[in-house]
This record gives structure tokens, sequence and C-alpha cells, in this order.
């Protein structure tokens, strides 16, 4: 089919101000976040209503053309690249709460409604979504929902994926099911939600999101204590999470990233490794944790434990630590910046971050490390000078080793970033033959094979 | 194909002591703990490992036979029950801890292990699996992951659902698969392990379970309120969840169960609307949690609230609330009991508390009412003697209207009990057009059939 038929076809389904094939739209959306190589798509459709969606993909499993949902673009594996080029299916403007149900905890949204927006929307109910991805700015529910993210507040609130009550979803063959209730659990039927939680947008397109809600907490307490060695850091999470500590957030980052954080941020945080920690509670509850946190970080060297509880503060202290990523990818424009996201069991954390650096060293790659240090999930990120392919090349054996080494230990490749293309050469060795199983339920699912195409699976 | 053919092709798998067509071993595995009628199984085997488990279901299915796997019995819908015959396979003797990765709060074991014997051997390592079913001292973990089981720690730790790391399967057609890592998150691949929760044995059978476990809190209260009336105590919950209370159990009790327990366990308690309740963290913020519930207890007219802190104490509160469902049950020998597990949204619980007196009066039927009310989890047991066969029918509308409500109300038909065979008739009205995905997710990884047929889908 060409361009032209194409765009005949999709105006049967969306107004035409809701198609476009221009070169900067397609350009738009044939990039993520990640380094991976851009793919134009053939055009770009902005659904309104689940019945357009399920006209398209009727018509595209009947044509077997490539469609390629995208809702924040914040991805870091390549995940909505529309790598088969085809349709790409623009989620971001659906974005509006639909239901605020407060006496419930719930809320029900559109796909492409912002993680910090629908909290700042919440905020006058005193209730929350609390996953606290890194990238909280830009990512999308539904995004969050289809790549099973999470971030800085799983250790304490759990996943994304804890929090889904209801999905609507149109399969590619068209159907539109309603999965789940308004209960706060069920053992009805099978769990046809967390099957869609993390399945990127090969299985369905997501429409609308029920989510569970939490209070806000009574009292937020921030700390920060800095280290002598990164492996003390690490010893002192690893001690503090395996004697009952439940921070809302503990958060480790290296001093690289410090010095990179303070170059893009204008900042002088003493670089050094630091743990960023959280505390939600009550006010007496928060006050003892507190208190454990600051003997666990001072009995493993910590040289100073410092807390903050004015809003503003808190601000300051979590937005330089939310900046990592952005700060190591754009202060370098000429370096190409890999990110790992690989999670190791917790008494094996203080080890990979250990191996990241000499794994680094080995190839002579500039790496830093930060992450959600309370699950064992480990940022790596590595660096390569964009016009030196043998730089290129040794960096890329540097994060394969990481995600290698991390699996031996019992780990996985991916914490929160999704396999999207970045990760699918380790599918295999992750999951051995139940990835046979997941390709037959795509088969079941996608009989034509597409819906985001060239994602998960390996060839 | 006959019993002497069966037998004999089981022989080839399994040793002869592990096999059993007496009519005592039959009996035993052909009711669970719920008023479904019994089947006999052809057979029942002990498998001892996966190959085994592999061998048979690779024959079975060959052969057309039902497998039927059977954990602690002590289900409330009659999942476990062989209503096919073919074979049992018993699961329970398979209960051994395989390995306790304490420094990783992380235990494996074998699928027959009970509930509180896991606990028990985990005391001493400081470490617990908390979601605490109502028939702890009988269920097993393979039981619980199958059925998607919860209990009373729900409200504050989650579901089993969200503790499992790793799981072994056999599937019907005989392949071994290892789901999972030992990552505390992933966002690796579709979740497998969330579609064999809660498959009720349908999908795989489940041979060793990985679980994430949590800390000892440092401080556990337990409190009991005591109401005027069944609306007092149910707003109370909704208020304390509503204002972000999270009690470690929140159960509500009526009156009529509350005299139950009394006559089974020769108790005094009061009879009265009771709220029992548990309070875990660390030492101030428990005090905090109890003066804030004992404040909302008070604001909705209990009339005592007492508390307790020495774990006798603790102990001989909950096993009175423990016993509910058998005082009832064994109670009542005369009687068929049906026990009802419905969710409702948190701000619908009061009335679907009372929705249950309503709908029980205008059939002239006994109920009594407890749950979960933390989650809206209503359990009705529904009583009708049985030796009236119209009293019997009426009990039956009483079950099935109560559902009916909660499914108006946007609940579900089962919080932990599954479906089942009771539960079977509201598939279509809960699930919609999902049921046919299900469906078709049941024939991908069972195409003859074999596994537990008869459960979850209308025919």
């Amino acid at each position: 089919m060409n361009d032209t038929e194409l765009i005949a076809a999709l105006r049967d389904i969306f107004p035409a101000e809701r198609i476009s094939a221009t070169t900067a739209d397609r350009e738009a959306h044939s990039r993520d976040e990640s380094f991976h190589e851009a793919h134009l798509p053939d055009v770009v459709v902005w659904p309104e209503t689940a019945a357009e969606i399920s006209a398209l993909l009727r018509w595209a499993t009947a044509h077997r053309v490539p469609v390629t949902p995208w809702s924040g673009g914040s991805s870091l594996e390549g995940n909505p690249i529309p790598v088969r080029g085809g349709i790409v299916l623009a989620m971001y403007k659906w974005n509006r709460i639909l239901e605020l149900r407060e006496e419930d905890l719930q809320v029900r949204v559109q796909p492409g409604i912002v993680y910090d927006e629908l909290n700042r929307q919440l905020r006058s109910s005193g209730l929350f979504f609390p996953p606290a991805p890194g990238s909280s700015d830009v990512a999308t529910i539904g995004g969050m929902v289809a790549n099973s993210s999470s971030g800085m507040g799983a250790v304490k609130y759990g996943l994304t994926r804890d929090y889904v009550l209801k999905l609507q979803v149109v399969l590619p063959t068209g159907e539109i099911l309603n999965l789940g209730s308004n209960a706060a659990k069920s053992a009805s039927g099978y769990d046809l939600i967390r099957l869609m939680v993390g399945s990127e947008g090969t299985l369905g397109v997501i429409t609308e999101i029920t989510l569970r809600l939490r209070g806000l907490p009574e009292r937020i307490m921030a700390a920060v204590a800095i280290f002598e060695t990164v492996a003390d850091a690490a010893q002192a999470v690893f001690e503090a999470i395996r004697y009952g500590l439940v921070p809302a957030a503990i958060e480790l980052v290296d001093p690289e990233i410090v010095r990179e954080i303070n170059r893009w941020e204008k900042l002088d945080l003493t670089v050094a490794p630091t743990l960023f920690m959280e505390f939600h509670g009550n006010r007496a509850g928060v006050e003892e944790e507190l208190a454990f946190a600051e003997e666990v970080c001072r009995d493993h060297n910590a040289r100073s434990f410092v807390t903050a509880e004015a809003a503003e503060e808190r601000e300051r202290i979590w937005s330089a630590r939310r900046e990592a990523h952005k700060a190591v990818k754009y202060g370098n424009p000429d370096h190409r910046t890999t990110i790992t996201d690989v999670v190791v069991p917790i008494s094996k954390y203080p080890e990979m971050v250990d191996q990241a650096y000499a794994i680094a060293a080995r190839h002579r790659i500039r790496v830093g490390t930060f992450g959600h240090a309370g699950d064992g999930n480990v940022h790596t990120e590595v660096l390569a000078r964009k016009d030196d392919p043998d730089e290129l090349h040794r960096a890329d054996l540097v994060a394969e080793e990481l995600v290698a080494y991390a699996l031996q230990l019992g780990g996985t490749a991916t914490g929160e970033h999704g396999i999207g293309i970045g990760k699918i050469k380790f599918m295999r060795q992750e999951h051995g033959e139940a990835v046979e199983l997941m390709r037959r339920i795509k088969a079941l699912f996608d009989p034509a094979g597409i819906l985001n195409p060239g994602k998960i699976f390996p060839d």
C-alpha cells in the first residue's frame, strides 16, 4: 500500500485534521529518549475514541499495516519507535481525568495524562498515585501501564501494576474490552489486566485506566546522607531494607552523577556517594524511621545526614535527583548515553554497583550509577563519544556485560524501562522457554502481528 | 479408558505407593470446604517431582484424561473438586521450604506448605509472608497462588499476587517453565506469573514458588471496638480508610456471627457489631495509628475500644475472628452454609452490608456477615436447613442476589475464593466479552482441556 492509499483509508476513520504525514510530525514520532535509531512512521494519527481505534486496528489487521501506540515518548528502550513504519497512534492529547471517585480512592483517566499532572489535579482531594517514575514530568499513565513503569515510590508503595483496577483496551482485531472492576481486589477469572501491564503496546491499545490511589501521608520528611564510598552507601541501603525500614524512596547517586547534576543544574552538591531518602507516615512514625535511617547511615560511615521537611526544600532535593539522567544525557551532547535498568536481589546490590565500575574500567568506558537502591534497581549511565566507533562498541559491551552479570545474580534485565528494542537480546537468557509461550500469547491477541511489531521478541 | 488401564498407565510414571484408587482416598479428594456436590476422582496420585507431573500431563493430554490439582482442600467454591473424574494430583505432601534467602527477604517453597507452617518456620529469621487468609492453618501456598487468595493482611500488605517472584509450572502439554526472577521488580516480557496466579489450576500445575517476604514489624497492637449498629461500624471502616489509616487488619463481624463464635468456641464476647483491628509499625507510629483508629470509632458511637499488645492476648482475639466460618458451618450441622465473597468499592461497603440483611429478610433466610472491611470484602454466611428444599432454594437466591448487587455497585463476585464452580454463573456478567479471551488463553495453554475441567468457564 502506498502512502496515498494509506491516508485515504485513514480518512474513513479520522477527520483530516487528526491525520498527518508531514515530515515534522513523522520525525517527532520517530525516536524516544533512548539512543536507539530513529524510524519514521508513514503517518501519525491522534485518536479521540476507543471506537476510532477499534476501526483502525480492524482495518490494520485486515491490511497488515503496523500500528505503534505512542504516549509520552519518554521511554528509554525504544519501546514506541515505529521500527516497521506504518501508523503511529499518538495518545498524548487524550489526557483528561474522566472521573474522580474520591470516596473510593480511585480515579479514571484517559491514557495520555502525564503523571505529575495527574497528581497535581488530585492534590486537593488529599490523594495521590505513588509510583513516581524519574520522568514524572513527561511520562503518561498509559505509557506507565504499558511499560510496567515504576520509580522512586516502588520501595514503599509498589508498582504501577499494583494500582490498576480497570482497563479499557482495544485488541488488534478490534474488540473493545473492559477489564477489571472497582473492587480493591478480585480473584475472578484470569488476570488479563496484569497481562496487559508491561506488554508494551504489543497486545492491545489502552484507552482508559482506573487507578487505585493512596491518601497523602500526614507527614513527609526527606533526608540526604553523604558517604565515603559507594560500597558504604550500598551496604547501608541493604541493611536498612533488611532490618525493616520502609522508606518512601531511597536513591543512591554516585559521585560521577552528582558532578553531572551540579554541572547541568548549576548546583554545588557535595561530590560524593549520596543517598536521597524520603519517609512518609504519621508524625511520630516518620520521626522514628528517620532516626533509624540515620543510625544505619552513620554505622556505614556517613559523614553527613541532613533532613528537610518544608516542601520547597524537599522539592529542591528531589528535582536534583530526578534530573540525573537528563544531566548526563544533555550535559554530554557529544556522547551517546546508554542507561541500563537491571534489578538484582537486594543482597547483591553492593556487588552489582561494584561490578558496574569494574566492567567499565576493563573496557575503559566512563560510567555513573544511580537508581532505586531499595528495590535493587541499578541504573548505569554508559557514556561513549559519538564519533568514536571503537568506544561506542566498547560501551555496548559494558551495557551487555552489566545485564549478563545481573541475570547471573538472579536479577532481571529491566526493572521499569521494559524490553523495547534494547533488551530483546536478553529475552531468551532471562526467560528461557517461556519466551515461546509469550510469543504464542502475542499471536493469539494479534494474529496479523500489526501492533508495535519488532519489540520484545527475538526474531 | 477403564480404571485398570488408567492405573497401569500411571504406574509407568509413579511408584505404586503413590497411586491410590481406594474409596477412602477417592472420597477424601472429592469435596472441599464448600457445600458443592462431591465428585469422586478415579484415582489419586501424590507427585514428588516436576518431571513426574510433566510426564503425567503429557500422557493425560494425549489420552484426554482430566487432571485436577489438589492442595489444602480448604477452598470455598469447589475449586479442586474433580467434577469430570479422572486423576487428582495431591500436592499437600510436597511441603518443604527449599531455600530461605534471608538476606534477600525471599523464600523458595514447595507448593504444599501450609501458610501458618511457613510463617512458623520463618519466625526466627524475623521475616513473614503477610496475606493471612482466614484458613491460614490449612491453606497451602500453592493453593493460595492458584486461587489468588489473600485475607486479613491485604489491606496493608497487599495480595498473594504481589509477593510471587518466581514460579515453576508444568503446562498441560508437559513443558516445565521457570517464570520470573529473584529481582524485587521486573518489566521484562509478559507477566506470565500474574496470569498463573488466580488461574485455579486450569492453566498449569505450580511446582515451586519463590515469595518475597516482609520484615516482622517492630511493634504489633490489636484492638477490638464494639459498636451500636453494623452501619456505624461499617461507616467507621470507610472513614478510617478514606482518611489514610493503614491497619494491618480491620475486620467487621456482625452480632449473628459473634453469637456463633461464642457458641462454637465457648467464649463470651459481647454480642454486638465488632471491629477486630491490628496495627503494625514502629513503636511511635503504631501508637498514633491506634489513637486515630479509636477517635474514628468513638466518632461512630463505639461503646468500647480495647487494645491488646501481648502475643497471647492478640492470638486470643484473632483466633476468635479466624474461627468465624468454621463456627457457622460446624456449629450448624443441620444447615447448609454458603459463604459469599463479594468485594465492593469501599464507599459502598456500608450499603453492601445493609443489603445483605435486606435481601436475606426478603427471602426469610438467616445470614451473618463478616469480612475484610478495609478492602470492601464482605463475606455473608447464608444458612438453610438441609432438609428444606424451599429454604435451600431461597438461600441460593440470597447468595445470587448478593453477588448481582455487588456487581451493580462496580464490585466483583469474588475477592479471594475464586470462581471454582460456584461463581461460574457470574463470569459473563462480570467480565463480558473478556470471558471469550480468557477461554482462548485456556485453549492455548491446555489444548485438550484436561486441567481442572469444569471450572471458571460457563459452558
